[in-house]
């Protein structure tokens, strides 16, 4: 039988009507002839307020009592949608992340996943089970301990389903109809695409779309999963939602595909530090160790021998980047004369893989912004999108500008 | 090290402020020496919503569903205390039934305990941990599923650990200071008892005092495991609550030491039914196999080759005792006039060892019924214990009639 992944999101579960017509949209696949394996998330509100009591319980938790109190908005969405579709005489069971077994690192909160062998689910697919419903987002490490994925993980552990089942597509149930050419609540022309290459969604995925987690992006690239995004909320036909596949099959595409943003960015300037071999590497060196994410970087011009270093960094991790640097000031490790941050920065980015063949689009995005009056921060590009910083009150009106400069309301 | 286990139940780890202070019971026990088990039990009200969405999802639900669901409370508790003692210093790590693992059979939502290998918890204490937190109510099946041992189940699963692990004592906080004479919310004399034999305590968890599930008071009893059960809510001392154990340990008992009660009974009646050998059996039998308890019997005095058959079970059961005997009815296995069902009763019961050296308790019982205008339905007696079912309405003044005729509010 071929197999199909089907993910429903902690919206897609919410309650129990919810569950039934996620449940509804799984018999369909069922009577299609599909051996169906659905990855479920907690119901939404709930692994936030598990997070919440380890939070408040333990400020500086230990990540493997997280993980195992944090697991277990899964399981039970996992148990009521084996019944829900026991109920529709459907031969359904949940399976747990520890009993699948999906083996992960033992980095608690943010485990990786690293095998999933699918000899139980497939013996049970053997005896005429039809769905195995997997909770998703957990797995257990090599010392049999529950771990997660990280926030979002359901995503991720759907793919990698799909991979080690080499599943005919992977589709992910969402609140959203699709992946959109920007954010339509604050872009009324945003338009839903019907289809992306993994490498933009990828850069919009991290550039702070939240319709999929990057890693499952990232994943579904590297083994060509077919990742099909839709709503649970509507009827659904074959060709609903966007699927993202391989450029290949995408037969044109405009030069930009998506103007992404985020406002959960930062921007530090390490002040005044000697412009010289081996200081950048500090510097980024103790961030990485004090577990900062940094994102964007840019040097000054050096100016009698000292420079200032300015990075960005998610907005909650401020703190911990201050601290870092402040620890190996007083160590004497670095010199530097002050550390700015300001947090009232947002990150805009426009994204297509068409940037490749096609020159002038920073050009373009710079003099659409400076139209605007928008004082560019920081530029960051890579192949396939150009990103900069400004202030975050312009935030809305760079989207709006990009979107309108780069006719990203028209069909390709 | 000597182990202590203590459990606590749903009340006493109902928020996180109940965990700490939870916690610090703990952390006296640990600063005495002790390497502690702690069993916990889900927040209170978690349990019964899982159970609830279980029920309407799936009406006749899938055993292994429901437990897979319902044990995911417990988990969350485990995780949650074992994050609160590590903040107190107290090196603590949680374990879920299949981590222990505690094995059962594959008996879901009423599994039995088989097995709790020490070694990996032990192995743990080596290394210096003081305090395993373990998920109470549930374990593992031979299939590798979570099972559930029934409600109340974390009571049992504390017992179980005391014995494998050999505890000095397994100590039951809860929301009661003790055990009592019997209801204080129904009889304002009602006395707390400094010790309980097992097998008096044992007649009153079956009876529906709700301190002990009776499956936790066998097992004390068959492992000799000293079981105390003592309020969460107020400073404890160490001859704080009550002290279940063995006879042996009671200096002096007084002839009656209780008198419980259940409104959870219904009495039903097959009226003339064929007075011959193989009738009691069948009916027993089908009822039985309908998973109805039954618990009180009594034939009528037959009367032209026919007679009726009375007998008792939770009233929740009712419908399918109705079901199972209407159904060997229509079968033509069984003839009988007509069922009867009285949901308005009540059990009251007097409980007692030293029954055993003394005579009269139940003519005494019965005269005191009798002389507050109380009819006596059905009669079932043991060597410790004498019931009978009652109207419901009367249920009150008959346990203040008995507690105050057996002189319970004096200390023995």
């Amino acid at each position: 039988m071929p197999v199909l992944v089907m993910k429903f999101g902690g919206t897609s579960v919410a309650n129990l009507d919810r569950i039934r017509r996620a449940a509804k949209r799984v018999g369909v696949e069922v009577a299609k002839g599909y051996d169906v394996i659905v990855i479920v998330s907690a119901m939404s509100g709930k692994t936030n307020e598990l997070v919440g009591w380890v939070g408040e319980t333990s400020p500086l938790y230990d990540a493997r009592e997280y993980d195992a109190v944090v697991s277990s908005g899964e399981n039970v969405t996992a148990g009521l949608m084996a019944l829900t579709l026991q109920e529709m005489d459907i031969p359904a069971r949940s399976w747990q992340g520890w009993q699948v077994p999906l083996k992960t690192t033992s980095a608690h909160s943010q485990a990786r996943i690293e095998e999933i062998p699918p000899e139980n689910i497939n013996a049970k697919f053997a005896e005429g089970m039809k769905v195995a419903v997997v909770a998703g987002f957990q797995g257990i490490s090599p010392e049999g301990r529950i771990t997660t994925l990280g926030r979002g993980g359901s995503d991720t552990t759907a793919v990698a389903f799909a991979a080690a089942f080499d599943a005919e597509r992977c589709d992910i149930y969402t609140d959203v109809d699709g992946v959109y050419t920007t954010d339509p609540r604050i872009c009324g022309k945003a338009r839903k695409l019907d289809k992306i290459a993994f490498e933009e969604m990828l850069e919009l995925a991290s550039l702070g779309a939240k319709v999929l987690q990057t890693r499952s992006v990232e994943l579904a690239m590297r083994y060509k999963v077919k990742l099909r995004v839709l709503s649970s909320f509507e009827e659904q036909s074959d060709e609903a939602g966007t699927l993202v596949c391989d450029e290949e099959e995408i037969m044109e595409s405009n030069v930009v595909n998506g103007v992404a943003y985020s406002r959960d960015e930062a921007k530090l300037t390490v002040q005044s530090v000697a412009d010289r071999p081996g200081i950048a590497a500090t510097i980024f060196t103790t961030l990485s160790d004090a577990g900062v994410n940094v994102d964007m970087i840019v040097q000054d011009v050096s100016e009698d021998g000292r420079t200032d270093m300015t990075f960005s960094c998610p907005t909650d991790q401020v703190a911990r980047a201050e601290k870092a640097l402040l620890a190996i000031k007083e160590q004497g490790e670095l010199n530097y004369a002050e550390l700015l941050a300001d947090k009232d920065v947002a990150k805009v980015s426009v994204v297509g893989i068409g940037m490749r063949s096609q020159s002038g689009v920073a050009a373009k995005m710079f003099k659409v912004l400076s139209g605007e009056g928008i004082n560019i921060k920081v530029i960051t590009t890579s192949e396939i999108k150009i990103s900069v910083l400004i202030d975050r009150k312009y935030m809305e009106l760079a989207v709006q500008a990009l979107h309108d400069a780069f006719e990203l309301e028209k069909a390709r």
